[in-house]
């Protein structure tokens, strides 16, 4: 399993140097690179056309980026697009010209409190072309010239993204989305796509699911209301339980961040694995929410969908600079949300409504579950077997039981496994 | 603002020599003084004849009291009724003999606990006649012959309230209750009447207003009876939120009685203002109530009034003597409870139910309501706004998602505005 | 009322040294001695043949027991019935033959953490013989052959269970359970039959009781599920309460175990006595069960009992020991759980929904119940009073009113008393 974290590493070095954004090439050589990688030959790449309605919203122009620097007046080359693609504001214009010390300050993004960092801006909506510089670098400046150099292009194209199916039983769906439209940073916003893809990758490899899969990979914002201005009806019918999968490769903290109303299936499976899992997890507001769950859970859309996430966004001092680097997230990092992940999901697989075959406790004895002897001392798997039972009445998921009985629900599987096959439960519709 | 607080002051200190009582002359003139000051020529003043029976009970007698003294042995005059209206126990029969020190003191009411202070006495159902008089001055007496003399008179008469209906768009209305019937007493309760009045007099002044007002004026206990076996059906289908206006000039706390159940408009509006506004109001029970909440949320009355006061009856030291006088009572302190009781009417009047025209977020950057650059920090007000937003789905009123997103209501206010402007906001009925 | 407690203890005292179990004669004799001292002739008899089927079990075979001893190698008597019935484990097969030390310490049961005390075993379903020794003696055993001699039975027969119906004026019931299959232990178990037999008794010398009661005394768990698979179907149509009643006679907590979902009239009545008379009461999870509870609380049986104990079966040293004797019960231990329970069946018997006759508050002052001279201060039954009026609308029981006004609902027989005399209460079906 150590390495599992090292092949997510790997797969997000090899990512890393690449520019993305909302569109361009970027985005489709990432996503490419993810199939690839993880044998994902269902997942599939949509593109729709610059200028199409989605809902309040418009497809923005195509952005791609070849190069950006600027020449100093001594002559030198500062903020280099190939040495760190942060240097330059996303959706910049294209610009070649020279310009005042003066002027070009106006174009300059840095961050005073941490001088060493490149901050991560974008100005999708708006066009203006700019450079981001550590506040180190650009207290260096001198008076004079310089020459200011974008060469990228702003172009009627279209936005990318990437839908996986992976069928189960049911029509019920298990929603997972992340977002791949950052350019070099790592647990802001690697982390997401890559353990998504490992996630898929596992979920393909079960001999069967009971649930169906959803899988987005997206740029963020954009993308997230695009998918649902084409999908929401489905997934107003189908999906059970969402999870946008975000920052989820550091070392530090896990976090959770509910649905609107926080009680969806989402919310409780989300908690149940974290209280048992990692009980020092930050619970966040929905109303610290940034990402695409302000899609997911907006008025009308209303999808059971909370966000997992290690370090959250926003909450974390490399979080959008250049400092959120592959020294960030670990392979340790990545394996527990990873982890987290799958054990959310292999606790939605086992969760269904079960009813006990008998009137009062079943006789256990007889079938070598229960001591033949009697003394002081209780048994905790014995404990957990008769709570289970007495909850079992089928009006309860068995995810509803075992946050009843105080017991992480992986850990009743035997139980369960033994019941069925002593004919003392059935499942109820 | 200043000068309002001063001018409320003002008019407490017109009302405060007049001797009310729950029937009486005192009271008529107090009500028309109300009406004159503030211009409220729709305030009617309605008199119920002695023997109406009204539920279980019946209007009393009407008192009327001219003077009131004792003549001590040495000729000295005390418990002087033109010094004092607390002196002489209210609805005391007329009296005019000579008494024994010793039969004297079966009539004479003190605090032997607040030494220099009058006790507010009354008497209103069982005839007898009494003098209240501070323990320092009691202690003073000596043996000997007093003459005790009342002049009052317990007649047939009738008991008078006055009723105020200004009205609004709707035919749902905001009721606030408040008592004139005590005499020389300053918090409890000449500020109820006289913040209660000036809210009037500004609730008249406004354009146009939602909701319709019922206000009115009555005796404690007996007229709140007997204006609700007059009304009380009218105001089970129409009052959506009332407020019993008390103890509401001094300058120390801020406090809050809630409803029968707690959980009406009243009570959410109330709070919530409470809440933002000071924070460190104190929250009673419904069991500790005292005053007309009494009548107004009695088992089949249940009508959504709380009560919202500074100081509550019963748990201040002046609290029913001579010292609760105009002292205790202020210009900011009668300011603040003014202030309060706006805020929540005002909060009532913008609460309505909307809904978001567009699914997702709308695109509030083209709108010029949104950042069009990304930086790290975020605004608070866009965070409100779009918090706003996320709830606003037509199923929630304005202040059930004030309530939500931790945002006081009327910081809302322009938000709200500029959101219906864009046609992004629609009323839902 | 302490001879009350001193006779429940000389009961104990008599029912000690009888052998008993889940079946056999010593069952028969405690439950005769049971209905002879306490008059309660109407408590049946049953007995169910071994064989039977009850839900998923069956009627076991009835063990009965004459003698049993260990004559050690030096010729001494050891682990002698006579002396104390908890040296043989419950339910041991006959056995009279030597055998090596080595052979007799798998057949030994001592508890090394309390090396005084015998410990309680038995083997109900599954044929084995073993001895129950403290661990001082079995330290002493020397090397050598032993001859162990059990002169029991296991053969077909009955299981025992008493029942007994005493008549209300509605046919709703509170049920009473209690199990009296342990041998000489004390607090578990003989105070729970000794103290429901006290109760049986004074309910029988009411004059008249509101509900209908229906107790039984019954082996632990076989009984009650063989009672169940009898009576379940009337249970559920009549039971609104019901109460386990275990381990209630030593000096220490008071006790409380819900039901399963810890919401029925039991659970509110059981917590609302003990919250008033003995507010350092311990209130247990339904996850620690392991008495009857466990069937009455069972998937589709789910009648509303819940445990009132004094120290919780598992929870004290002395459980299932031969510590757990007429030393740790108590006269005075004995009558505390006697009067709990009784509170808790008198609180039902004044349960009841009433709705005031008039609208507002009554004038209680012309009724004498009210005080006719206002003062500062307030008065608590008046209060207490008021409260209970306010909330008293037809859709409470008096007892949710007093959890309501934090009374305890003894404290409101009177004033519902006086209420109902002046017509201002009528009962609500």
């Amino acid at each position: 399993m150590v390495n599992l974290g090292v092949d997510m590493h790997k797969l997000c070095e090899r990512l890393f140097p690449i520019c993305r954004s909302i569109t361009g090439d970027g985005f489709r050589e990432s996503l490419d690179i993810l199939r690839n990688e993880l044998d994902l030959q269902d997942l599939k790449t949509f593109e729709i056309l610059t200028g199409t309605k989605c809902f309040d919203w418009e497809i923005p122009r195509e952005w791609n980026i070849r190069d950006a620097y600027i020449i100093a007046p001594d002559g030198t080359k500062i903020c280099n697009f190939k040495a760190s693609n942060l240097h330059v504001v996303g959706y910049s214009t294209p610009v070649d010209k020279e310009v005042s010390l003066e002027e070009l300050q106006e174009h300059l993004y840095s961050l005073p409190e941490q001088p060493d960092a490149i901050p991560y801006i974008t100005s999708y909506y708006k066009e203006r072309w700019g450079f981001c510089i550590s506040e180190v670098e650009r207290e260096k400046l001198i008076s004079g010239q310089y020459r200011v150099y974008i060469d990228s292009d702003l172009k009627d194209g279209s936005l990318t993204y990437g839908e996986l199916i992976i069928p189960g039983e049911s029509k019920d769906e298990i929603f997972i989305s992340t977002y791949l439209c950052h350019p070099s940073m790592a647990n802001n916003e690697l982390s997401g796509p890559v353990v998504t893809a490992f996630i898929a990758n596992w979920l393909s490899s079960l001999q069967s699911r009971k649930y169906t899969y959803r899988i987005v990979i997206i740029p963020e914002t954009i993308g997230s209301i695009a998918y649902l201005s084409r999908n929401y009806k489905t997934m107003k019918e189908r999906v059970v339980a969402g999870f946008n999968i975000s920052c989820i490769g550091d070392d530090r903290a896990y976090s959770y961040l509910p649905s609107k109303e926080g009680n969806t299936l989402a919310d409780t499976v989300a908690t149940h694995v974290l209280k048992y899992s990692h009980p020092d997890y930050i619970r966040y507001s929905f109303l610290e929410r940034q990402s695409d769950e302000r899609q997911y859970c907006s008025s009308g859309i209303d999808l059971p969908v909370c966000s997992v996430m290690r370090s959250k966004y926003g909450c974390y001092p490399e979080y959008h600079t250049s400092l959120d680097d592959l020294k960030l997230v670990t392979p340790s990092g990545l394996l527990g949300g990873y982890n987290v992940l799958k054990k959310i999901l292999e606790s939605l697989e086992m969760n269904e409504t079960l009813c006990t075959t008998v009137l009062c406790e079943p006789q256990l004895g007889k079938r070598g579950l229960y001591p033949t002897i009697s003394t002081k001392e209780s048994n905790s798997i014995v404990k957990d077997m008769m709570n289970f039972l007495a909850y079992c009445d089928g009006s309860k998921t068995n995810l509803e039981i075992a946050e009843k009985i105080n017991a992480p629900i992986w850990t009743l599987e035997d139980t369960i496994k033994k019941l069925k096959e002593a004919n003392l439960l059935r499942t109820v519709a």
